[in-house]
């Protein structure tokens, strides 16, 4: 589901269904057998990073007792396609066993 | 400005305008001389929470040097108008010296 620049226990937040981003988070811990799963987002999509989180550790995985290990938040200045310079926040969550 | 409960070093961000955050934010390192600032906030506006700590530390408050000394996510059962339970998510980010 999210396999590019080989971090596969990566999950990006974005605008797929809501779902989609609990499969992948769900098929990290159990097919794929990980100890741990980041799950990153920008701007908007950060509010939904923890829905995302939440979501597996209390409901989707709770027989795990999975626990948020490190959460960090941060910003990058980007530019936007008419070349305004805008502050853009992140957040990376790191859920596991 | 935001002295409910007496937790008067915590800024809970809403849907009031951005800069009325940061002001709440910036007066209590400044005119309050607090070492710390608690901000939280729920569902949508966590994205927006993580926005405002941001700018406090990197722009408005740049000369302070801030750090990030803890952040929790959370969710908790709420009920809807209509009687239906939904899990609604939680952020609080700790910004001090």
């Amino acid at each position: 589901m999210e396999k590019k620049e080989g971090n596969e226990n990566v999950v990006f937040i974005g605008s797929k269904p809501f779902m989609n981003y609990i499969t992948g988070v769900v098929m990290q811990f159990t097919t794929k057998n990980r100890d741990e799963v980041i799950v990153k987002a920008r701007g908007k999509w950060i509010s939904r990073a923890v829905d995302v989180v939440e979501a597996a550790r209390k409901k989707f995985l709770k027989d795990k007792n999975l626990r948020i290990k490190n959460v960090l938040i941060d910003s990058a200045e980007m530019e936007t396609d008419d070349g305004k310079k805008m502050n853009v926040s992140s957040i990376e969550i790191t859920l596991g066993k």
